[in-house]
């Protein structure tokens, strides 16, 4: 076999090496490794760039800066220069990185660009990050965000028709190692926030990685993980519906026309196409549903709509709001949910069914935090069971891998027996 | 809806302006767009890049240029200069281009960067080009490659156990749409070349979007379409098991240790594992197997252990070989069929049973062009029944695209009743 790759290679060199299109260079006759995770637990990056005048990387492994804007200060990821060697060759060393999923982009005058060493990349909207795992010790984040050597769950892009907004959508199924052979398994819904697709929690998100590991390990029940689309307006993430190749923003809406309904209006068709096509536990103690901001806030309706239908809710950093819009200041939401009677009473009937789990996290820098205080105390107000967990930090991707690690953990684990 | 859109917009747009991660820039206060396809056919390409010095664009669309190599003169994509405005914005327009998928990519100042506007792009190895799709009319090319308003397949990344090469591996498996309505579908083997793996033909390839559109049209039967990984010293591609986020290269053997077996010998692992799993055509009628380089000569061999498990066989472009490896120039391939007694009975037993399609397809300037005339004119002697397609072009995936939606349209439509 490897004479048939090894000669395969010196005829593809040339021809690769020749297109004009291989956007690594070589480095004194040997390919950049980029970036490079050393033995004191520090990471160098490199970029062969000679004629470069200046370059930096910014990423969320160096200390955040303030910068401040209308509505305040906030922490925005640091960035710090590269320097360059007599052969051209620039590179950055950082401090040594606790275990986590650090994204970084390099800026070389002026212009900001992808690592050309790094293959891994993740897309936010419309920007790329590359990303790397930091590991450790087995358990740890960043072993828990890795492919490890365990069974791995499977992973879909479904197509199922949606009665309620009139078209085909497209969704991400995880099935766990093993769905073969079980019977039937409960299912969590995960959301993701706005500007986000069916593809935010699998990539983003390294859901399937969570949930392989978490399983695995016997932390997390077996169960099926659906993630839907969230934005009513498109049948799919951008260049996989026949809108075409076009460049996702958070402003522009993809559809001239108006959605038929909301994304928490036309649920149940998702929960009815999975519960007809999966082995699932087709009842409240079988379902869960989370999100992450605007998915969080998907959650917080869906919940008051269909109460006896999930036993298991999880907000992560929300985007609440009733029938005004989200209001970062006032009035404050919970003046607004104190004069909801609808609301009122939706809260009322959720809580009297004893759901397993009403479930909140925020970082304590979230935008959102005030809205979700509001909602606490709301439920404080009415002695309403729910957790709260706060972590440092905004509204960023690494909380959210968070909260999904920990919620996951809390499901379809009370015994069938426990009492209501 | 958008009220809440809007605001999650105003907030979004400042921490993601700020966060010093945002790969794009704003040019007049608007986003660069790029690549603009403009209404004479033409297309336009952008970058905002004030400090650049030179900025030239790669590409497919340009006229190739003779390149000198040591195994002779080859074809490689040209590039062209970009000019730049007096506010830094850096422009070239293409001639007016014929329906296809594109690839390209920048160079700034000697560094080749991707297109900061466009998030599409496919990776080939460990480089990323960007991609856009031309198309005119119903039905050429590059409505071919488009996601169009058709049903859509779904498309799943599949773990399954080898046994023959003892470790779990994944692979790629399109489901057409439809699929949980019938009875027992035909089965595509869709083989990858060297370098590449299970997501190359879903990516690259457009695998997906060919055979929904060839479907709908009624072009090409209902058929599942099983895309493994060929490396058997991987699991899966880079990034998807637990070897870690390795940079790909062709030379590299990915694992210390020695396969258990080549892809063939260990292909009927995947055969049993689609036929258990799928709703299937469990007989030879109902399967075709085919592949591109590397996946060409894989197709080559499976032929002709398991003459009698598949009815069509498609050689994209084949990497060839018999015992020894490949060899470019002589001892010819020819010769060495004529005195491989094993060769010889193998493709005397498969062609006495008449296989429906024995399909051979090249570009009149590939490296392999050579060793297929040789298996030709090896066929030719022995009047042993096949089709040959040859096209302009070389070992680009712009031909296998090519074949793969003509041979798609020749698969499972014998009559049942058809003489063997």
């Amino acid at each position: 076999m490897m004479n048939k790759k090894l000669i395969f290679c010196a005829v593809f060199a040339l021809l690769t090496g020749a297109s004009g299109m291989a956007q690594e260079k070589l480095f004194n006759g040997s390919s950049v490794q980029s970036p490079v995770k050393n033995a004191d637990g520090t990471v160098t990056f490199n970029l062969y760039a000679p004629q470069a005048r200046q370059v930096s990387v910014s990423g969320d492994f160096l200390p955040t800066v303030k910068m401040k804007t209308p509505k305040g200060e906030i922490d925005v990821p640091g960035s710090a220069q590269l320097t360059k060697s007599a052969q051209g060759m620039w590179s950055y060393t950082t401090t040594v990185l606790s275990p986590e999923l650090y994204s970084y982009a390099f800026n070389v005058d002026g212009l900001n660009i992808n690592d050309p060493a790094n293959i891994y990349m993740n897309r936010d909207i419309s920007t790329y990050s590359n990303i790397f795992i930091i590991t450790k010790t087995k358990g740890d984040k960043g072993y828990l965000y890795s492919v490890n050597e365990v069974p791995h769950g499977n992973l879909a892009k479904v197509w199922y028709e949606s009665p309620t907004l009139k078209m085909q959508r497209r969704m991400t199924i995880y099935t766990p190692a093993g769905y073969d052979k079980g019977k039937a398994y409960p299912v969590l819904y995960l959301l993701h926030g706005a500007g986000g697709d069916e593809n935010a929690w699998s990539e983003l998100g390294r859901a399937s990685q969570i949930m392989d590991n978490l399983i695995a390990t016997g932390k997390a029940k077996p169960m099926i993980v659906v993630m839907p689309n969230g934005n009513p307006d498109s049948q799919a993430a951008p260049g996989e519906w026949s809108k075409g190749m076009y460049k996702p923003t958070f402003m522009a809406s993809i559809s001239p026309k108006t959605p038929k309904a909301t994304i928490e209006e036309s649920f149940m068709d998702i929960v009815n196409y999975v519960d007809s096509h999966y082995k699932t536990v087709k009842s409240r103690e079988g379902r869960a549903v989370c999100g992450l901001s605007m998915g969080g806030g998907h959650t917080f309706g869906i919940a008051r709509l269909y109460p006896l239908t999930f036993d298991y809710y999880g907000l992560f950093s929300a985007g609440l709001h009733l029938s005004k819009p989200i209001n970062l200041k006032d009035p404050s939401l919970y003046d607004e949910m104190k004069a909801d009677k609808t609301f009122q009473q939706q809260m009322k009937t959720l809580f009297n069914s004893n759901p397993k789990l009403y479930w909140i996290a925020i970082g304590n820098t979230d935008f959102l935090y005030k809205a979700n205080a509001d909602l606490r105390r709301f439920l404080d107000d009415n002695h309403y069971k729910y957790e709260y967990v706060e972590t440092d930090g905004g509204h960023i991707w690494r909380n959210w891998r968070i909260y999904l690690t920990a919620f996951a953990q809390k499901l379809f684990k009370a015994s069938p027996t426990s009492s209501r």
